[in-house]
């Protein structure tokens, strides 16, 4: 257990926007958030998931969109806590405890808002060890665990509230009505005990987001390189090293979607990596063949500074580094693979673990 | 207040067709299930307005969608008092009375299902005198009734509670989701008391339907004019008579929207008739001038039988007759304009009363 404070956050949002693996949100629009909402309700209460009793009642929240918009309509009043509320009303019994539910420069960050303004310890923890495009695919959907009951809220004043048969239909419901809230919406599912968070969350998440993130800013500071230091810290490695030279991006269906296509330099001269993103990086192709693809993590990061680069700020001329590193163990399985794996997402490829 | 059995229900199904002005559902799916719903549970209390105290909690349903799928795809289940029953969730307390929010084959019909399944009295009533496409389209919206606390289901077992600043977001979140579930939703919405309901709301509906839909049938039966018998009941007048001979149908935004096109016969030979609609027809135009609009109501009966003909079943070669009728007055107002005059459908004619 430890006091967060403002000033630990845009490392934490750092790393998290590294772990969102082009996902998940802006890090800036969310340690910007994180940061007022600590300054004007206090510092946020981090605690372990061991240190979470078996019968705590977790409520999670999270921001559901397409991070395009979310670039341009931030949360701007209490939506987030609203949802949260609503759910509480739902399960008829209060919050003890929240988390988010994924790694992302947002995701990771409009957590420690509402902690802050709900008075709730945070748990160092999410549902993925990165950042997904759709709800149902949590590492506790594969153990049973339901998304709803489930709510939403817009800035508007907007509530909903969602039961639903199974997670793949909270998805379908709740992205078109995100999609009519504005392409971006606050929302709160899988509620959680502390037994099913021990078994089923991934553990540690913010204090790994805070490492990476901590790691490229040393690294920058002792004119070593970032981005090393990030692979090292995510146990992965730089598979293309390049300069963008095609962005194609539309919003449908409540995604972000495109591809993106770098042209290579240094030890990648004369070689062409391409990106195929859904809010978050899915597939790497260098010169036509897979190098890496979900569920394990595709980062790119800026080749100077390690900055972590949102599949919404990719843009012509940015030279970055791509990262490939391993997922959690949960999502190699064939179950893991069936709920984020490239066959899901309409790829023919088999998965090869990076 | 009397007892409505099986056998009465088909007439009111066809006089409720003719008010629902080409909407508002097929009146033989919504007289099947009405009839089934009585023959397992039993007869339904019809009660007059009058006959409602002040404090009665009036929990309304509607299915919604596009009528062009619900031919195809019924209510399957008890997802209309599933809808019901999430509302009486959301606001405490259970109902006293059930009603229906407009006229048409299904619309008028499903309330009687759900009267029979939960042992409600039905209100002689509805919220339009008509039926209209958009759920804000209702008498007691220019009266500052809300549409939520609103919930909706369908035939799978997803439910999903709205509580919405206003009406306008209610009918877009909803229509969004009723999309979602497959172009049809039961929803619940519009909860009244007694006096609202007095006050706000079309008195007489039900039996209005039974006396259309009679008067159709025993001319019929002696060999009169049913088209004028229907008229008649209606205070409306026949504006043209001819053979279909084009129409342009598209399922779009979750509504069935298209464009007929009509040649005159006897009095109206060499005239064009062309109606445009909305689930709901909304203009009748001939020869190019506007003879009937929104929120008057435009009736497309059989030219023989006096059989109302739904937007969904207008097809090529159908001899018809077109009625123009005139709505209820509050729709004439400028706020009733406002909601579902010409202007709000897109049309820059004029309204003109019929």
């Amino acid at each position: 257990m430890r006091e967060i404070t403002a000033e630990l956050l845009p490392d934490m949002a750092r790393g998290a926007a590294v772990l969102g693996t082009g996902g998940g949100g802006d890090p800036y629009v969310g340690r910007l958030l994180a940061q007022q909402a600590i300054r004007e309700h206090g510092p946020v209460t981090l605690v372990d998931v061991d240190e979470v009793p078996d019968d705590a009642v977790i409520v999670p929240t999270a921001l559901m969109g397409a991070p395009t918009v979310m670039l341009e309509k931030l949360p701007s009043g209490d939506e987030i806590s609203r949802a949260l509320r609503a759910v509480e009303e739902l399960i008829g019994r209060p919050a003890t405890h929240t988390v988010s539910l994924e790694a992302g420069g947002l995701n990771s960050m409009t957590p420690f808002v509402v902690a802050a303004e709900q008075s709730l310890p945070l748990i160092d923890a999410d549902g993925m060890g990165r950042a997904f495009p759709e709800l149902q695919m949590l590492l506790p959907t594969l153990a049973g665990v339901t998304a709803a009951p489930m709510a939403m809220a817009d800035e508007r004043g907007n509530t909903l509230a969602l039961r639903t048969i199974d997670n793949p239909w909270a998805e379908r419901l709740a992205r078109s009505v995100a999609v009519e809230m504005g392409c971006t919406a606050a929302t709160s599912l899988y509620v959680l005990t502390g037994r099913q968070l021990k078994d089923h969350m991934v553990a540690g998440t913010i204090t790994l987001c805070e490492r990476i993130g901590t790691a490229i800013r040393r690294a920058r500071e002792e004119h070593t390189d970032p981005v090393a230091a990030a692979a090292d810290v995510l146990g992965g490695r730089r598979v293309f090293t390049g300069k963008v030279v095609d962005v194609t991006r539309r919003t449908a269906g409540g995604f972000a979607r495109g591809e993106a296509r770098l042209t290579g330099s240094g030890p990648d001269t004369g070689s062409v990596l391409e990106l195929s993103f859904q809010n978050e990086h899915l597939v790497a192709r260098r010169d036509g063949r897979v190098v890496v693809s979900v569920p394990d993590l595709i980062c790119v990061l800026d080749a100077d500074t390690g900055e972590p680069v949102t599949t919404e700020t990719l843009r012509y001329g940015l030279r970055v580094s791509v990262l490939g590193a391993p997922c959690d163990p949960r999502w190699r399985t064939p179950a893991g693979l069936a709920l984020a794996g490239p066959g899901y997402f309409g790829y023919d490829h088999d998965y090869e673990p990076v």
